[in-house]
């Protein structure tokens, strides 16, 4: 099996993370809380130390505004519903995910907000000047995803953050894709809350995913329910990270990324090389070929999404898994206005996505097979 | 350790559940979804595996109306914010968690909701007449908490059931201690919505639960974000269970709670009598000691609460804890209503919680170290 899917979720998961979750399984099965015994105390301390290396990872500014939560999405969520200023303004991408549109155009559905939508630049960015051009009176809040699920833009989320600061708006990045990928320094660049998931490139379980917010941030909780603080109290004030981790949290999950963090943190530099001199390669190798791009050559990143002519996409993923064994994503990637932008709705994209444990090896069998197919006759017959 | 703290998590989990843990560590890591490739598909036949024994578990209508969630908070509060009809009357009880709790209060803060809190009987009964005589012309919801986590008292659900029939009121029951434990049968009770934590009786791992509905049942989703299906909308239909569980399931948790519900179909019968008579043989016990009783001798299962005289319920369990190796939970266990009940808001309570892997040892055990705290110097101190 050659996967190339690793923008769903990384499938392969370091040793170190493996025998996390079964030491877990053994020793780190009670639930954690305070005043409690020993055993429950032990997992607290796991959860606690996953913060820390959060915190640490992304440079943000305390353990208690590390939030675990159970995907990116429900993250991106609480960030949203969190921070309304109803009778507001929000500035967003055409390049975000479901997770962040659909909760905007709830709002929007709802009249509780007034958003605006940026289309990127020729070479897929979305400038620092089309935001500061699109701020109203109103506007309160901008939400940009750092690389693209779809075509592996990276946007420049330190200027984008320095025109947040200079307006005071609360700035939003969904790192889903770029987290455990590219380096991401929260102060540095002004970030108040960063949402990833924990499954994709820093190699934690499915489950798993995180909102870390800066210090100046205040919130409203979106769930509500037991704390294990306060607990006398059915109105209680609103603590970090308590308040966002409400009910049982998934320790096995936290700690599965716990270990996958500190894992990319130990080897970061050569993560980071690989997936730069992998996205080269791809790239090179994938223009040889008579392809639509939904990519920006000279800013992508991991993630790169093509077409060919007028072909259903999921005919060609579906060849690549039935003949090849090639485990790569069709269809819209829950990214709608992507696929308008490039006027594929009807058609999706073949997306390829690399991670740290692929070679060049697949990206020469996935170029093999695609030649494969395009000339053969399968796809003739389409 | 003896571990008698059940009602927050099962500690020990069985094999089957670890072993399955253990292959999808390395077979089910891809992400399930649509239209993908085998190894996705894998895990998405594992997941839908899930539903279905979920939904004959509990002899729930289909399976696409099992909706996993993380917790039986998320599911709680997934039930309760997106059943709300403004303006409307909801009837609850003061046994409630406060994962029932605050989001009720929540919403009757924000003038949406009217609400009735209902006390109990004598032997800690919630009487289904007392529901009906509190039903009024806006009343669309009750929620009761099958087996409460501080009293242990079971209550009549087919028969509370029987009520909201009768009026078409939506019912919802919390089943957080009682799935796994005692026999809940959604179509014979009337069931609506049943939650419950997929970590407790049902022995999955942290960070798995569930929100099982009937068909009749009309939600509004609480988050939002990419469901696989229709990718293209920003503002989808609703649709169970896709609408429900956005962004990445947490497929290990899932599946553990999968091979834990089957695990607990298998050996029911076992499981049922020796809760039955560790129960009884707690009390047995336990009776001899000179308590407050959290609990009803004659309406209890699992679990009880108890204090010494004034003594605070949290230096009790450290000497438990620190001393004899025994796990209790002690404070509130996020039930306010029920300590404001027995007056315990401040000192909390004892709380003992058994399971399946709990033998009359490990109550002996409990038994002798409480006579010793309160016949030492220890408790003298204090």
């Amino acid at each position: 099996m050659i996967y190339l899917d690793n923008a769903a979720t990384s499938f392969e998961k370091p040793n170190i993370v493996k025998q996390a979750v079964n030491e877990a399984l053994e020793k780190y099965t009670a639930n954690p809380g305070r005043s409690a015994h020993n055993h429950s105390i032990d997992v607290a301390i796991k959860v606690f130390e996953a913060r820390e290396r959060v915190k640490q990872f992304f440079n943000a500014e305390s353990e208690e505004r590390v939030v675990f939560t159970p995907n990116c999405t429900t993250a991106l969520n609480y960030t949203i519903f969190g921070s309304i200023k109803e009778g507001g303004h929000v500035i967003t991408t055409a390049f975000e995910h479901n997770s962040v549109l659909r909760p905007l155009f709830e709002l929007q559905r709802q009249r509780k907000i007034d958003l605006t939508i940026l289309y990127p630049d020729k070479d897929g960015y979305f400038l620092p000047e089309s935001f500061e051009k699109s701020i109203k009176k109103n506007t309160y809040m901008i939400i940009v995803n750092h690389i693209s699920n779809v075509t592996g833009t990276i946007q420049k989320i330190g200027e984008i953050g320095a025109i947040c600061k200079k307006y005071n708006l609360l700035y939003i990045v969904d790192a889903a894709q770029s987290a455990g990928h590219k380096k991401i320094d929260m102060q540095a660049d002004n970030i108040d809350i960063l949402c990833f998931a924990g499954h994709k490139g820093t190699f934690g379980i499915c489950g798993s995913g995180a909102m870390v917010c800066s210090n100046k941030v205040i919130l409203k909780p979106h769930m509500f329910g037991g704390t294990g603080a306060f607990s006398a109290e059915v109105l209680p004030q609103v603590t970090f990270p308590e308040s966002f981790e409400c009910g049982t949290v998934s320790t096995i999950p936290i700690i599965s990324l716990s270990e996958g963090i500190n894992y990319v943190a130990n080897n970061f530099g050569a993560i980071q090389q690989k997936l730069d001199t992998l996205t080269d390669y791809l790239i090179e190798k994938i223009e040889n070929l008579p392809i639509q791009k939904l990519y920006y050559k000279n800013n992508c990143h991991g993630v790169l999404s093509f077409n060919f002519e007028n072909i259903d996409s999921g005919y060609v993923g579906d060849i690549l898994n039935e003949k090849y064994d090639i485990c790569v994503r069709t269809g819209l990637h829950c990214a709608p206005l992507v696929h308008q932008y490039f006027d594929t709705i009807e058609q999706g994209a073949v997306r390829v996505s690399i991670g740290y444990f692929n070679s060049k090896e697949d990206i020469d069998a996935l170029y093999d097979a695609l030649t494969d197919i395009y000339k053969s006759s399968a796809i003739k017959k389409y």
